[in-house]
């Protein structure tokens, strides 16, 4: 971790702070938020910079959490109020959450501003923001070689035209299964994702969840497995470290190619894999590259013919 | 198909009529049970014998259906009264569904017996049926060289020291994965899997439905992913397709090793992956090995990390 030198990978996206509510357990005000998770899981491959928002009750050992990731902060500001937070409980399964409460604060007011370092970065992740904010990124930066997006429902929903915009020009777009059949009118999920395909992006993701994902492009479908965890303790932000942990992987490698960004995938998984082990960060803190390493074989090894 | 020769794969379990109704489409008395699906799946790769019951209402060109695929019936009875019935409804996402009712009919006093030329078969498959007439179908056979038992959730709950003895005895068990947490009080799939391993068979296959299975042994874990299907019609039967599928195929096989049991299982997944495309037996009326055969390629290049 701590990687050094010029930010690689910039993510836009929230910051929050967390109750949460498991069968098991209960914890208040933990560091969450999209962009939380994405940055940790990615800064295990490769230099990160954030940029984000959170209110003058941030916490200062939150702030220096990021730092002993290394994720660059040039990009975070604090502002005058509350920073956003978030009410949730999980089912029995550890699937399904029902969420108690959604506080904005100093969220609402969210517009992401690149610091003039990051605006070069090869890769930019635009984390599930509204795509009125994720177009206002693009009129900050310089040809990034590769841009992922993350969507959701509500924007399905609210704000359609920009979000056509912003898929139209992404490299790649994640989004749900349920998101990707509102999205298209299309229930089955290869024809959602082959029309999606037709509007701009090389690649869409289809998160599954505990199920794992599926990547389509022209060259065709991956199916993405989920490693099967023994306990899972804490799945917030799942589906944040895993994107953040794919493409912190794929700005670390030397090219791009489909097989590049399939692998890439896989590291993705097994991140995630590891984050909700642990509430919030508390597993990434101590996770180390040989564990993703040993995991990562030991998941290419579950999906291949020959034992 | 219509394999010639002697019965290589002998399958015990139930024939039913059923009425099913989904989002867009309502049949009845279309030709179904566990039974069914798993020997018309295994038909594509190795000579079947079915052992089960049918009632005096059984239509004629059902049997004939079941001779078009060139199943053996030397175990087949038909006996006075009524065949096996069973109504659901599927959910609009055509995956959770209702029963509406079951009757068991000549099926409540089913007692498999096996003639004479299948007491040798080398593959023995028990569906789910009772423990006490899966243990009443082993004191037949002489030393069978793979057993696959199924099993469900009521013969956990009202007849487990039979089912104990039965899983002490199989080569393969599969199972659900609420079942393998009912029989283990595990709720990881994992630690639950390697429990029962422990108990005897070779291999756990657990699955997940829509989401494809597991399969567990002393090599480790293989992940079977299920096809994308573009459109499902009726997904009555697809785990018993997936099972006979599989199964068959591996009795096709010059060997039985782990590599040869993860590739007969994705055949497995191929067969289930055609049968949900239509009603019934109906897709399997018309598919043919090319067709199978190219969708398995296209199956493993879905897993396969080079494009």
């Amino acid at each position: 971790m701590a990687k050094k030198g010029a930010v690689k990978l910039v993510v836009v996206g929230s910051i929050g702070l967390d109750n949460i509510e498991t069968p098991r357990e209960r914890r208040e005000s933990i560091l969450g938020g999209s962009l939380t998770y994405a940055c940790a899981a990615a800064t295990f491959f490769t230099r990160v910079g954030m940029v984000g928002v959170v209110g003058t009750d941030f916490p200062p050992e939150y702030m220096s959490l990021y730092r002993s990731f290394g994720i660059d902060l040039a990009g975070l500001r604090q502002e005058e109020g509350r920073t956003f937070r978030w009410s949730g409980r999980y089912e029995p399964d550890f699937i399904n959450r029902e969420t108690l409460s959604t506080e904005l604060n100093v969220f609402a007011r969210f517009s992401p501003e690149l610091p003039d370092a990051y605006r070069s970065a090869p890769f930019l992740m635009l984390g599930n923001i509204s795509p009125e904010l994720q177009l206002h990124v693009f009129d900050q930066v310089h040809n990034p070689s590769f841009v992922l997006a993350d969507t959701m429902d509500l924007w399905i929903r609210t704000a359609l035209d920009p979000l056509r915009k912003v898929i139209s020009k992404v490299t790649m777009l994640t989004l749900n299964d349920s998101e990707a059949r509102l999205l298209t009118g299309l229930h089955n999920l290869r024809r959602a994702a082959e029309q999606i395909l037709t509007w701009g992006p090389r690649y869409v993701v289809i998160k599954k969840g505990e199920h794992g994902a599926m990547l389509f492009s022209k060259a065709g479908t991956f199916l993405v497995p989920a490693y099967p965890v023994a306990e899972v303790h804490d799945p917030t932000g799942a589906g944040d470290s895993f994107a953040g942990g794919f493409f912190g992987r794929l700005a670390s490698m030397a090219e791009h190619s489909e097989k590049a960004v399939r692998e890439a995938l896989l590291y993705g998984a097994v991140v995630a894999s590891f984050g909700v082990e642990a509430f919030g960060l508390e597993r990434f803190e101590t996770l180390r590259k040989p564990e993703i390493r040993a995991r990562f074989r030991e998941l290419t090894a579950m999906i291949r013919l020959r034992p």
